[in-house]
């Protein structure tokens, strides 16, 4: 079949809009329309050129949600007319990693994935006859795609498309972190650094935590108000005090406890300066920092030891340690509950034609999220 | 009262033996015999003047057993005759720390402590009027010492002072690193990277968890017969093979999980370079890396963020996480039911007079663990 998407013919060059071909799904395979899209910092990233693992050409996109169009042989948990939300983290539930119980980045498919192809080692996109590759897995940035039955999580068929697409990466990356990584308990502080789409979703997931304390970090001050929409409690500029970490410490000293720091710290700027602060004002004893953000290649975090023999944990998270095909229905779920809030993070929504105005909307700084409806 | 002590008049210089004055217990201290002390690199590193924090003189030692011989007023919880060990991490049970449920690191006398001195602020040693520090807030290199009744553990009488001492540092901090803040499981995999005393211990208490693999790393070849004696399964001399880390995931591979990397790595060089390799061999998705070492003074571990963002947890441990008037008595009845072996560790035991010795087989690595029995 034909569809329509952007694709990205090279490193650092805007997206095209074409016709491209598009194979149906084979065994395991599931044919989705998509129906809208988020952009995210992570496609810039790979379209930048500075993803070390980027591919070109391939179709971008990895936030969306749509519905199921065909099935391929052997699918058995979906179905024609299915409302779904690509995984770019799938959730196999039989490989080592999914029966850990210990982590959600499923191994099941990780390999060809990587190589922007399909498990088969093949891809299913082409113009002209020449090879398009796949990207995390998901590419919707097409009208159509197709992913394995195991990279899909089915949800609500209630939820509007433009909103729940935001769950694919941004809010579960960003709840999830609170929920699942940190396990965050009802009355704990927190301070969170960077307050972008990632960075609110934090705060957001802070308060359905029952966090006591939510100080929001950004050296842009109109991030204030944003944080505050979400349930953040504080604000800090860090330009604007003498030291962050020491800033943190004193305002997190409370009652009987007069060493202070936060007990959980969330990083989502990927710099890993701020990611070494996050670590080093987080509760002695026990306090935690979970690092959201991704760092430029090459790059690394350092401390003291002694930062962490006297009780700090330094962890991570990707796609918020959520399984994909468990933890995304309930995400929507909640969102339908009025628990969460999305409509107001998506701040721009264009059609595929203006993606590139919605790469520069991010790039500048001026939208949360910008969300492409097909 | 008069007591014999080995005093460390400064940095770089042996210690001395004399007589020192002690003042009897003020109220909420106690006064202890001691009946024997371990000689630790931490204090080898406080006497050599690497300690940033070293204070002299003063008299050092904190790995002591021995009998109550004096309580001051309000002690409630020791009498005269009960057996003690000392404990340089106190557990007042009241302090927002203790209360937090999270950590061992109790704060109720953290700030005196760290000055040489008792909670009320001045020293009971001096010697002709001259103010001696006390160290780690217990002084185990002195015959007598006085401690706060809430830094005590008492302890089995039928427990032997020469063999338990080192439950007062050593065997607590290998062991509860395992049990308290790694928590192994059983049939889980781990690497050990450094065989000396802690390292042995590390080894113990996984073997006492029931983990399946328990490779340990040592650039001494010798350290193989140790480890394999208190339940090494594999022994890696990292001189001996291109790259540790890759050697480890490789060894760890198990079943259905070609991934590799240990569930658990725990480090106990102190080095930097290792402790990062340590780190880097844990498992993606759910391994945790364990610092124990105490790095030199200024030097900062670093790594790619990836590796936590990919599911690595990297924490730290001081006195293994183990609170010590609830955990340390613990520990002393598992060595006497023979769930733990401290014996051979002891490689050699001496008279106060030789303390100077004990440290030089210590720096030569040749003792494992040398005792001072007084």
């Amino acid at each position: 079949m034909k569809t329509r998407a952007a694709v990205a013919v090279g490193a650092g060059k805007p997206l095209e809009i074409m016709e491209v071909d598009l194979e149906g799904p084979r065994e395991g395979e599931v044919l989705v329309e998509i129906k809208a899209t988020g952009i995210c910092h992570t496609d810039e990233f790979t379209l930048s050129g500075a993803d070390p693992e980027g591919i070109f050409p391939a179709i971008l996109g990895h936030e969306g949600a749509g519905v199921v169009v065909d099935v391929g042989k052997g699918v058995t948990t979906l179905k024609k007319g299915d409302h779904v939300i690509p995984l770019y983290t799938p959730e196999c539930r039989s490989c080592p990693s999914c029966l850990s119980r210990k982590t959600n980045l499923c191994t099941a498919i990780r390999a060809t994935q990587g190589q922007g192809l399909m498990p088969d080692g093949t891809s299913r996109f082409s113009v002209g006859g020449e090879k398009i590759f796949h990207y995390m897995g998901c590419s919707t940035f097409a009208n159509h795609t197709v992913l394995p039955e195991i990279a899909l999580a089915k949800v609500n068929p209630d939820a509007p498309f433009d909103k729940i697409c935001y769950i694919g990466c941004g809010v579960t990356t960003g709840i999830g972190a609170v929920i699942n990584t940190a396990k965050v308990e009802i009355g704990a502080t927190a301070a969170v650094f960077g307050l972008g789409g990632i960075g609110l979703n934090v705060i957001q997931g802070l308060r359905l935590a029952g966090a006591d304390m939510i100080i929001g970090v950004d050296i842009n001050n109109d991030k204030k108000t944003w944080g505050e929409k979400f349930g953040m409690t504080h604000f800090i500029n860090p330009t604007e005090v003498d030291d962050v970490v020491a800033h943190i410490v004193n305002l997190t000293k409370r009652g009987a406890d007069q060493i202070g720091g936060a007990d959980y710290t969330f990083d989502c700027t990927g710099n890993v300066k701020v990611m070494r602060q996050a670590l080093e004002c987080a509760h002695r004893g026990w306090g935690e920092s979970i690092i959201i953000g991704v760092a430029g290649a090459g790059q690394e975090i350092s401390t003291r030891p002694f930062q962490l023999v006297t009780g700090r944990t330094w962890k991570g998270t990707a796609f918020g340690g959520a399984r994909g095909r468990t933890d995304v229905p309930k995400i929507v779920d909640w969102y339908m509950e009025g628990k969460i809030q999305i409509d107001p993070m998506i701040t721009h929504t264009m059609p595929l034609e203006d993606i590139n105005k919605g790469f520069e909307l991010m790039n500048s700084g001026k939208s949360v999220r910008g969300v492409v409806v097909y």
